[in-house]
């Protein structure tokens, strides 16, 4: 099989072989992560722009260092930094930095759907690294890919994903990617936070994270957005702790093996305690060593 | 003929011939930038600083590319995230930065005559980015390349630039670079944004847009600045649109093969239409790609 | 010898054989920096992280050269651009970082003993390029190798350090190291600016800088940092630029061979006067260049 796509922008659509074709790429290339030279030649003399108009290190660093590891040419661009302060409009950037033959753009975006847009009016290949609440592809893809690591398998897996399912993107790319993979996908969280429709995708839905705790191989946890508060979508912050938080407490009655993730930066004592964040069941650090391999491939 | 210039300030130093070879050498760069692998070991093993007390996504990442594109190290100092902000002066900065051993500086200032200053006390090569209103070279050159690779000659072409020409550092670039290869530039726009004495440059002054469309080959828009707006040289933004605006209904009475240009970021609607802006006679992404190419050279 | 420490956070824990094993190390990259292609191997294929919580674009600059020259892939990281305005800890971004199997992370932070924590926690090699107000171990190292360039030698020479020596993590490195090399250092400032127990150091204090200049070899002014006259430390600036600035005219009571020396960025006119920071004994400038070297090394 070879790949044929030009762009990354949702898991939506990709096969599932071509799911599987990233993951064993991945594998791959993580090993060039721990040799003493850490560079292949496969993107010589090519550019990639970051274009971000969302802050995040996390993300830009992992982007950064696969594309660097491959041997590309990087820049930074920051959405304060730039010209659209002066008025331009967001196709406008692209256009203008995709005109200096620039080869690959990774964007991050804060409104659901740009990635496409732009991927439609440039020749250079665009990676959705983000936007809005709709889909994060390489952040679902990096989790598949530790959880095949320390599973060895994903069909017929039960994953739980717990927090702020309507406005995560992690969750929605995740739901998208796993089922198509065979697993059995279960959101958890208050009513409030529970997108409508969210039966379609093929998710079971709890609203009680103690009853899918015992059954579930994987538990991923999702970051709360403190600013949502205010929104009046969640309770208090305390009260969310107590019904949805993951603590050592809670994961007493969990598999023996449970897988616990976390797509950074955690709020200890919220959603996740310190003693689980750190514990032996976390696989949170090996998802960030994972991000470089996969998005290198 | 050798190249033996060791700064880039303004065109006013180059004689004909060196404009000449810079955009000479820009067409056998602008090869590479179509390459796969997009490298050229010209600058291996130099380093080159973009010093920019001015912010220009769009200047900087094509200065940026055009040094990592000959093999340079590149490294962005920005003026916030300078020593300038513990009371420095500029020249201090630069003495320092030179002090690493790095062989080319480009620098972009709000102030006319920095990078002349600068130059007389440093070793490295200064390029100038844009000092103050008074001069960019490498968007005059980068617009006299796409004039000559649409138009194949300058000599004795009929150039309109349009728009704030008192405070446009491009303009006076352009009319010195162009009257040196032979054009004949027609300045326009309103009496209020048309700096005393601009006769002496040898360009032609008009105050009606509408009387120099029809005999033009190539017609410049320059940016509008909104914030001139508030210093009252500009009647109101609708007025200066309905009089200096381009758009398709003015451009109906232009020459069939008219070139129209922009050195970016577009104000649409103001200095531009859109239809205009993204039409068959807009060559403003080529000159963007344009741009790597002169700046490599 | 070998080299056999993994991090550098301290002069405190390097041996008087360590330090000069460094300062030898440096004369051989200060020799890459003057070659026409400035670039060796040694690092090539490692990635080493700027991670910046204080902003100092000159010690920044210096590592990512001294990074690239080695042919490492470098990154920058800065607070305000991480996500630590999430919330994070600085041990999770610093683990973050490492997971993505980085080797080096050369950090500035505005806390005293942040890099020693961190190199406990990580595998990655940690460089202190600076915490709070105790150490500063580079840029001592580089005020070392500039005296042994100039002087030949350190043992048996008398330094004065002048200044703001209780908020200063720059005395601090070099009283330790120029103290382990055999130089005898004297402090000297007003007595709100000298920290308690100063001479369990091992330097001398003075409280007058004219009693000091005629017998000393090298002069090391420190900046004045103007916030701390807030804090009610200094008398006024005009006051302490009387008693403790060098000027052309208290240097004629010095030594014909004396060095001035200072960190940067210098305060013309307040510990310095603009005639004797660009005057013929200043090594100012020689500090800069040399910091790139000493940090390769």
């Amino acid at each position: 099989m070879n790949w044929t796509r030009h762009d990354l922008l949702d898991l939506q659509e990709l096969s599932r072989e071509e799911i599987e074709m990233i993951l064993e790429t991945a594998k791959s290339f993580k090993e060039v992560g721990t040799r003493d030279i850490k560079k292949v030649p496969a993107l010589r003399g090519k550019t990639v722009v970051m274009l971000f108009f969302e802050n995040s290190t996390r993300t830009r660093t992992s982007f950064e260092l696969a594309a660097k590891r491959l041997s590309a040419d990087t820049m930074n661009i920051a959405a304060s930094g730039s010209s659209l302060s002066k008025g331009e409009t967001t196709l406008d950037t692209a256009l203008n930095i995709e005109a200096m033959n620039v080869d690959g753009i990774v964007i991050r975006h804060g409104s659901s759907g740009i990635p496409h847009y732009l991927a439609q009016h440039l020749s250079a290949s665009v990676i959705n690294a983000g936007d809005g609440c709709r889909s994060h592809p390489t952040q679902a893809l990096l989790d598949m890919y530790t959880i095949l690591e320390k599973k060895k398998k994903i069909e017929g897996l039960k994953v739980a994903i717990v927090g702020d399912i309507a406005h995560s993107r992690v969750a929605r790319s995740n739901i998208i990617g796993l089922t198509k993979l065979g697993a059995e996908v279960t959101v958890c969280g208050p009513s409030t936070l529970m997108p409508p429709g969210i039966e379609t995708t093929g998710a079971k839905v709890s609203y009680d994270l103690d009853s899918i705790i015992p059954e579930s191989d994987v538990i991923m946890m999702l970051r709360i957005q403190m600013e949502r508060q205010e929104q009046k979508f969640l309770p208090s912050i305390r009260e969310y702790a107590i019904k949805f938080g993951l603590n050592s407490n809670r994961l007493k009655k969990a598999k023996k093996d449970v897988l616990i993730m976390h797509p950074g930066p955690t709020n200890r004592g919220v959603e996740i305690s310190a003693e689980v964040a750190d514990g032996e069941h976390s696989v949170i650090l090996d998802q960030v060593t994972n991000g470089v391999a996969v998005r290198m491939a």
